[in-house]
C-alpha cells in the first residue's frame, strides 16, 4: 500500500466536524476513535438501544459504522472544498456482534480523483482485548468538488 | 416470479413479533408497513435524529431499513422453528433520501433451503406521493433451522 | 421506470461495433442479441469450451456476459464521444447454468452524468423455451467523456 | 489471521485436478500458480484472445480468474467429499489490466462449515516485476458435503 497523503492539512478537524454534525451518529452513539490520511476507525459502544432481539449489536448498526468509517477514510484525502458521497457498499457479516465495543475500520485501497475504493472491517473487542472479526466489506465513494460539506462560516 | 408461499401460517405475527423485539428498530423509529410471503416493506419517518449534516436521512439509516426489509422478506418464508441471518448485502445509493417518509421494500428473488436471495429498493416518498428511488441492492440471507427466533413461551 | 432515451442516435451501431472489437467476446462466443436505449441482452451458446467440470456453463462465463450486458446497457445511453468503464459489480449465482443457451440481460436503473447503475439477470433458456434464473446482480458503470471508444476513422 | 489448516491432506492434488477439468479455464489459458490451505493464486497470460478493444485484458477475464481463485481458496479447506459453489461475489475494478501477466489471489477471510468468505485481489505484473492493483473483491462460497467434485474412480 503506497502511503497516502492528505491534500488538506486541516483534514482531521474537517472530518471530525463533519461527523459531529450528523445527528444519526449521535443517536446511535458512534464516534471517530482514530483518523489518519486514508484511514478511519469508528467506535460503537453497546447499549441496549443498539441491539437486536438476542442482545447483540444490530447488524444494521454494524453496517452504519462500517459505511461511516469508509466515508471518512475517503473524505480525509479529499480537498477542503469537496464533499463525499457513498456510491455503494457491500458487507459480509461474519459473526454476531457480541461485545461491548465495536470498531469499524476502513482503509482507502485506491484513491482517485472521482472515485475512491475503501475496504471496511468491523471487529468486536472482547473483554480480554482480543478482536473478533464481525464484518468485512468494500465501499465505493465519490468526491464532489466545489461543494464543501460544512456550512459557510459567519 | 413464481408466487411464494409461507410454510408457517403464522408468519405475519412471527415476523412482526421478531421485528418488535429489536431495540435498534425502535431507536431509529422503523416499522414494518407491509408484509407478505416473500415480501417486506419497512417504513422510516424522517426525524432530526436520523438525518445527516444536510438534513437528509442518513445513508446508514437507508442501509439499516433495506437490510431489515430483506431479513424479514426471507424470514416470512422460513419454517416457524428457524431464525434468519444476513450473510451479506450490497447497496447502491442512488439519490439523497430527501423526504419525510422512506420505504424500504424487499422481495425474495430466490428461496432456498439454506440461502435466500432478496432484492432491496428504498424509495423516498415525496409530498405529492411520488416515489423517488433512493437505493437498490441485493442481500443473501441464511436460514438456521432449529433455532427459533422468539424466546420460549412461559 | 421512466423511459430512457439515447443521446446518440447512432447508439446501436456504436455499441455493436464496440462489442465486436473485443476479442474476448469472440473467444467465448458471446453476441449481443438485443439492444435498446438502457437495455442490453448478451447471448452465450453452450459449447464444451465454456463449461466447467460438470458440463454446466462456467460461472465465470456467466459473470462475463452479465458484466458485458451491463456495460453496453449503460454505454447505449452515453454520448458518442465517451467510453464506459465498469467500476464494480456484484453477482449472486442462483442456479447452475445448465442449458444450451444463456441470456444475460441488463437494464439501467439509474442513469447519471458520471455514474450509471444497472441491474443484471442471467437466465438459462430450457429446451421448452422456459427461462430459469441463473444469476442476478448490480453493476456501477462510469462514463468517461471525450474518450471515444472507437479508433479514429481514416 | 489465524492459520488455516486443510482437512484433506490431499487438498493440493484435489484442487488442481478439479481446476484442470474445467474446459473454460483451458479456453482462457488460466492456471493455478500457487496453492496453500485457504489461499489460491490463478495466473492469466495476456494473449490477444483475452483482450478487449484497447488491448488490455478484458474485465470479464479479470472477474473470471478472481472468482476462480476464490473458489479454490475455499475448496482447499473443504473435506475431500465436498464440492464448492460460488454464492456471490463483488468486484471493484481499480485499473485497466494492462500487463502481460495477471495474478488473481484469494485468501479465505472466514472459514465456516457451510459458508466461507474470501477476499480477492488481482494484480497486473509489470515488465519490471512491480505489481499494480487491478481489482479487489469479496466472495461468498458454499460447501456442499457428500458431493465429491471428481468423477468416481474406475
Amino acid at each position: 500500500m503506497p502511503s497516502l497523503t492528505a491534500q488538506d492539512p486541516n483534514f482531521d478537524a474537517r472530518c471530525r466536524d463533519s461527523f459531529n454534525r450528523q445527528p444519526a451518529m449521535h443517536l446511535i452513539g458512534a464516534t471517530i476513535s482514530r483518523l489518519e490520511p486514508g484511514f478511519c476507525e469508528v467506535e460503537l459502544i453497546r447499549r441496549p438501544e443498539v441491539t437486536q432481539q438476542h442482545g447483540f449489536v444490530h447488524g444494521g448498526m454494524v453496517g452504519m459504522i462500517a459505511d461511516s468509517a469508509a466515508g471518512y477514510a475517503a473524505y480525509s484525502l479529499f480537498p477542503a472544498d469537496a464533499t463525499v458521497l457513498t456510491v455503494e457498499y457491500k458487507l459480509n457479516l461474519l459473526a454476531p456482534a457480541n461485545a461491548d465495543r465495536l470498531l469499524a475500520r476502513s482503509q482507502v485501497s485506491k484513491f482517485g480523483r472521482t472515485l475512491t475504493i475503501c475496504s471496511m472491517d468491523v471487529v468486536a473487542v472482547q473483554a480480554d482485548g482480543r478482536e473478533l472479526a464481525c464484518a468485512t466489506g468494500l465501499a465505493t465513494l465519490m468526491c464532489l468538488l466545489g461543494r464543501p460539506d460544512a456550512p459557510p462560516q459567519k
